[in-house]
């Protein structure tokens, strides 16, 4: 595909400073950009870069000196982001309908235009809207219920029962519906408790690979709508996660916690069980949750404090043989001054 | 299934406070019971909403006033637990033997009543005790032995040699005997070390999702009788892990390291390889463990101490930096009093 | 196999002490090790089991009082591990050639020799090097290239257009190539962007059970000549590993970080996104990396420190509530003074 910058200009809505008829056929970084490329200057440290990248243009939020065209954008990280999908698109998936070396059950329910390809595994039951693409190794249980547009890769597992909605993409090797950990321990033995809730992932979601979510004891799991979720994060039993919420790679949040939305939870971060997250909450990776935060807060560290304060009080950890040892000159000299 | 509450109170030797012969057919949440459920009071702060619950019934452990009627135990957990399995059971397994679309060795050997369902795998030399359960993708490599009553979920893959006892449940996408991390480096190359060690997993084990659990290097690495893995843990080569233990999700446990029976470990705890945990020992969530524990203690903490201690340590850091400001005003005013 | 202890010293460039013809047939613990084995003392702290082994023979490092035979080697790990492969030997994989159950595209090219086991897939345009296996449940995306002599465990998947050199293992439920964690938030909305890089595993390579290694945004996610990962890690999208880095399991590396060659990365480290790590960088367990790291030093701790200051800083929280006391008691000490 080749584009004007002026014709890219117009699909995100900015404006061209320089030559608007220069040809892009790709997007590229600053470093690596050819002529027919267009760049993004994201990072205000890169500014310097402006002046070498050999790009035919630049995607900026607002006007720079710069010896190639520039495409002025007010949101210029969503303008690459639309350029990005214009000129390479998203991954195709290959058109080939029901193959019959998946396995599918008679019993199982299939929407208009759905690729399911060789191995994936449909069970008893499922419903899967239309467009639905499903992935070799995939494995969708008995019961299971998927929306329209719904995209598993490889190797992922949905257990019986979970209801995913439209636009949802699992990605390879996630597990979506293991029993929740539950068990009561009588006499030093651990009985496994039944989970019969499910797992709910609403709308427009994207679960990261290797991702585990189990389904809820007595209640469903939930997923909101728009949430991503990076890889490797675990989501405990009958946890409920707010509408779209960024939640980065080896996450691991506890049973029944609740998460308002529009969080941003970095990666590694670790929240207990049983405790409520407010809307529009940022949590610093590594962070250890372990109380409710409110509205909007932004909390760093473990124990997790407020961000403010936390990065002035984590790094005076490397200070402290330095106070213990003010103190004992400090009581030196009181003992010697008596 | 329909059951009176005296049927309940008989069946988990507990005892009913209030009409035993309302009818239950299912449990549910304090929130969300209707009629013919019972539920659960866990928590002592959620008393409140036995005042509220549309319950039938609710379960305790002693009595206490209640508009509703009471089945109250000694464990009420637990009796909890036995109510879920009458009323709801576990997962049923779909029964239809051996599938001719699985891929089984002509050189394995399955007990009676296994259900192997399309596309699993089972090498040469494999051996498969009565009643298994082996979902879509499960992997069971060559000379792999499984006891009576196996679980395997989808994608789960189990390494050549490993063992498992009986009643063991592999969630899916978990890994088996995969090989230890080990290399001998030599001249700034690493190479890899044959592991010829294997992986136990004794009787009545569940390995949670996308678990990993690696093979020793010399001896065999081992899971102990009861153990219950939550999802994305990791045990490195030749550690061993006591009976009964609780092992919560994302875990890393590194190579040769010992650990008791009946422990309990917090999720993202790490521990160092080639030391010793005790018996009964507790570990709090994202510890850092790195010195041997003595059986009984509880620990939290990066690095881990006295739980005790480590609440009140850690919940410092905060104010590290008034400490710091002390210390300066302390010393200013030594300095001017000279 | 057998060999004589003189055998083995001949074969890894080492000298007997004591009886050279003992016959060798296994490797084992010093604890576990019987007549016809040789073992190895790999720590300090077991010499005390030199005297009491039932081995035939012994790897060590320099000589020392035995009542057995020693095998005396410049570099005994890479002697002890020479030694395993020699009569142990790396895992067989059945040769079988390509199987017709495998799901292999008519347009995938195969070079000599490859074995592909059952139900695995390798899509359109696929080129696989000689030598391959590839296990059940694999998947090998469209327009993927494999270099010789290549593994891919049960269930591994790489997706399309990712780059393998040669010698490299890709273990159980490991996933290569899933899009980068990138979305563009416009107006409380995240807009996935296409994630146009690919993934570049070089030479030599192992990588763990459950790893995640995300394709770039632009430019490629590159993982370095002879790095080893654990298991459970995660490498975001477009981070660069230099050559011969040791990455234990369950770490996470944030999108477009560089790392030097010859790193160590412990189990459950946290490294943010878009700094540079050196060469000859060590960084302790659970460490938490936020800032640019100079080629050779040794860091630890959350955030992470200088290791030798760390071990000090981090012991000291614990001595937190002292440190209050005494400050306190001196404040009062000089209200009293007044």
């Amino acid at each position: 595909m080749k584009k004007t910058l002026s014709q890219l200009a117009q699909h995100v809505g900015g404006k061209v400073k320089g030559n608007a008829e220069v040809e892009i056929t790709a997007v590229a970084t600053l470093e690596n950009a050819a002529a027919t490329n267009i760049t993004f200057l994201s990072n205000p440290k890169y500014t310097n870069a402006v002046q070498t990248t050999k790009a035919g243009a630049i995607i900026v939020g607002r006007e720079l000196d710069s010896p190639k065209p520039l495409l002025i954008a007010k949101d210029p990280y969503y303008a690459f982001a639309q350029i990005v999908v214009l000129l390479h698109g998203h991954r195709p998936h290959k058109n080939t309908g029901l193959s019959p070396k998946a396995f599918i059950s008679d019993k199982a329910k299939l929407g208009d235009n759905c690729n399911v390809y060789d191995s994936a595994t449909i069970c008893d039951n499922a419903v899967i809207g239309d467009n639905a693409v499903i992935y070799p190794g995939a494995f969708v249980g008995p019961n299971v219920t998927i929306g329209k547009n719904c995209i598993l890769y490889p190797n992922a597992v949905i257990y019986d029962g979970c209801k995913l909605g439209d636009n949802v993409i699992i990605n390879a090797n996630a597990t979506i519906g293991k029993d929740g950990y539950g068990y009561a321990t009588h006499e030093g033995i651990h009985h496994k408790i039944p989970q019969i809730g499910s797992v709910i992932i609403e709308d427009d979601v994207e679960i990261g690979a290797n991702c585990c979510i189990q389904r809820g004891t007595l209640d469903d799991t939930v997923v909101g709508q728009g949430c991503k979720m990076g890889d490797l994060s675990n989501v405990g039993h009958g946890a409920k996660i707010g509408a779209h919420c960024l939640i980065v790679g080896q996450v691991g949040i506890a049973g029944s916690t609740t998460i308002g939305h529009h969080c941003v939870i970095g990666g590694q971060v670790g929240i207990v069980g049983h405790i409520k997250i407010g809307n529009y909450v940022s949590i610093g990776a590594q962070a250890g949750v372990i109380n409710d935060v409110p509205d909007g807060k932004k909390i760093v560290g473990a124990p997790a404090i407020d961000a403010l304060k936390a990065k002035r009080a984590y790094s005076m950890i490397e200070s402290l043989p330095e106070i213990g040892k003010s103190i004992r000159r400090i009581e030196k000299q009181l003992e010697d001054g008596k």
